[in-house]
């Protein structure tokens, strides 16, 4: 095991350092480790929604929807695009992600007509699973899952799980409780060989995780953009939608901001070209203006540097698990090997609740998920190895003396 | 017609008046008819929008989802509600317009089946007959419209089209072109009648016009917070359904907002009870504290001043039109009565663009909509008598000096 000294070594020594300080961070002793659930405040962001606010909205009234806001959408796609293997031009920030995987979702089963089924696993986000089974139903199918027991599925088993009936696999690209990440490539490739097309949820991948859309020729994709990319809380989502397929599909939300000619108000819906489609109603503005600052910090730093911190922060994170005596009872809840996982770490605990809540007294936030996960999360733009270090020493030290049982179990119906 | 001494009289007895120092005005000559478009900022907004970004976010991080966010959906809604006519637990702040109509009309027709027909009028905002002619579409029926030649239609000819088809009649209360208001009571009871569910845009009304959705014994409502409450470029939207309705209808976009139990991750869906399950996703904090400040003001200023102060604005737009000389070609758009108006005036004019284009020169902003509407918007918040009088003499200067005649006609394809 690594020492103190040897995990401030590591900070010093790494290219990302210099970023913590774009971050407003005011209480320099808590060790933030759910920035994959909420990244934290860029500096620059006060700054920037402010001039939005004042000079844009207050200063430049209706007008800055020609001058500043209209383009916005586009603009933050084609920033974004990098960051997933994307074309500028097949990248949309549009909506919140449920909705997004809605809108894909249904188009993508309708030119899939008859097959309606939708193919995705039981570790996939709830809400995906009930927005999947919404549209699948709607289309007069149904929802296949593939029982992936809180890990990621085998492209194996997402194989055998194609039939002719499948319209649509879709699936999160890391898992939101173990973070085990699926290979795209594989599983993009075996849908295809079936008939379905793919619709990738990178809430949990992008800023964190390169993806590489185009290489594996995957077809459709959304995202938020709170977590890794630090776009604020509730920041708009993006959708993605492959190029070749932009002009076959029309998504069923028909709003305004899809339209062809959208300040012409014919009556007549005729679907914009590109990926405007794709696009509803009027954006939230001080919020995707939030958004462009995450983003643009990511883009600076890197995807490449950003993975490789990644990795080394969710190594460390195992090694220090590895090395806690096993009385504690802790399992290892994430894939072993860097490159099968994303940006955190879970821990299995019977007490996992009660071990989440004493961490927070100790100054640590980590993430709990239920039933028994105690998620770690390293954003390598502001997670330093001495964070995660101390953060295993502060869990050693709660388990040794037992501190967990002070806090109440937790209370059923609110987790 | 009133002189100019006449008009700051009016505004000197306006018990209305000392709110319009509660906005950033950053040119004092400008004379800003487009708040029926996008509302000024509150000052307060800009301190309301950095303490949720620096207290909540910077410095309470996720844990500022339990402690200040989560509820705000709920809380905007309630808020509201008094604005029009509903009960706190009738409303929710969610999503954006369009996205909400979708969900309202497909949750209205799922539980009208076999009526699969939508009924609509030919002056509906286009974003919104867009939408309900998709959902129309997917319920395997069709978007029926009536022919209402831009104004507003009568409730004789709504109940003229409904039949044993027809499961949804949705209309916008003030129409967006002329201002027209509907007779919500009226169109209603036909609409009841005939066995149909109504289904109300309030973009145009909410904070300007007070709405008896409760009184009306109005079905569904959806509206925007950018025009008249002044909730900032596109604050998120709200939706309404009637107490009675709530456990009957759930909406096809199923995300974890709506799920009874969101963070208990079960992967059935199961719709959450009263308003909450017509939620989807995570919500734009940042632009959602905005719209709070912005619906403050109004709730404060108290929706019968608001409208009393309204029809005065539009009525003296309407006595300063009859004044101008008939030669400069302009016919009143709007009806003459102001019980039968919004808070908008529009004038018809073949120039209609260039005139907005030479009014825009002289430091008045009105809104253009196509073929031929120049839109005037009239605040009560924050417009003035004497701007509107100011307006109108700046109007005649151009239509004299044909100084319109100097700006280039509306580019085709953009309006």
């Amino acid at each position: 095991m690594i020492t103190r000294d040897e995990a401030i070594a590591l900070d010093r020594d790494d290219p990302l350092a210099v970023f913590r300080d774009r971050f407003v961070i005011t209480e320099p002793d808590l060790i933030y480790l759910d920035g994959n659930s909420l990244g934290r405040l860029p500096k620059a962001t006060v700054e920037r929604v402010r001039a939005t606010m004042v000079e844009e909205w207050g200063n430049g009234l209706v007008g800055s929807w020609r001058s500043a806001w209209i383009s916005q959408p586009a603009e933050l796609g084609a920033q974004l695009a990098p960051l997933i293997g994307a074309d500028p031009d097949e990248v949309l920030m549009t909506d919140q992600t449920s909705v997004n995987l809605y809108k894909l979702a249904a188009a993508a089963l309708e030119v899939q007509a008859p097959r309606s089924t939708v193919l995705t696993d039981s570790g996939n986000f709830p809400s995906d699973v009930y927005v999947l089974s919404g549209v699948a139903e709607q289309a007069g199918g149904s929802l296949r899952m593939v029982d992936s027991d809180g890990g990621a599925p085998s492209a194996e088993s997402i194989a055998a799980a194609l039939d002719e009936r499948v319209g649509l696999v879709s699936l999160s690209h890391v898992n939101f409780k173990s973070g085990a990440l699926l290979d795209m490539d594989l599983v993009t490739s075996v849908s295809h060989d079936a008939g379905a097309l793919t619709l990738w949820d990178l809430s949990h991948s992008v800023g964190a995780v390169p993806v590489d859309l185009r290489g594996a020729g995957a077809d459709l994709a959304v995202g938020c953009t709170y977590k890794y990319l630090n776009g604020g809380p509730g920041a708009p989502a993006f959708l993605y939608v492959a190029r070749r397929l932009q002009e076959k599909l029309t998504q069923p939300i028909r709003g305004w901001w899809g339209q062809q000619d959208m300040f012409g108000f014919d009556l007549d819906y005729r679907p914009a070209a590109g990926m405007s489609r794709f696009a509803t109603g009027t954006m939230p503005m001080l919020s995707l203006a939030a958004a462009r600052e995450g983003i643009e910090i990511s883009a600076e730093a890197g995807i490449e540097q950003l993975r490789t911190k990644g990795k080394a922060l969710t190594s460390l994170m195992v090694d220090l698990f590895d090395s806690l005596p096993s009385k504690y009872g802790f399992t290892l809840g994430s894939p072993r090997s860097p490159e099968q996982r994303g940006s955190h770490v879970s821990l299995r605990h019977d007490d996992g609740y009660r071990i989440a809540q004493a961490l927070i007294g100790r100054g640590v936030v980590p993430d709990f998920r239920a039933p028994d996960l105690v998620r770690l999360g390293a954003a390598p733009l502001y997670t330093r190895f001495v964070d995660v270090w101390d953060a295993f020493t502060r869990l050693r030290d709660i388990m040794e003396r037992d501190e967990h049982r002070h806090y109440s179990d937790q209370p059923s119906g609110v987790t």
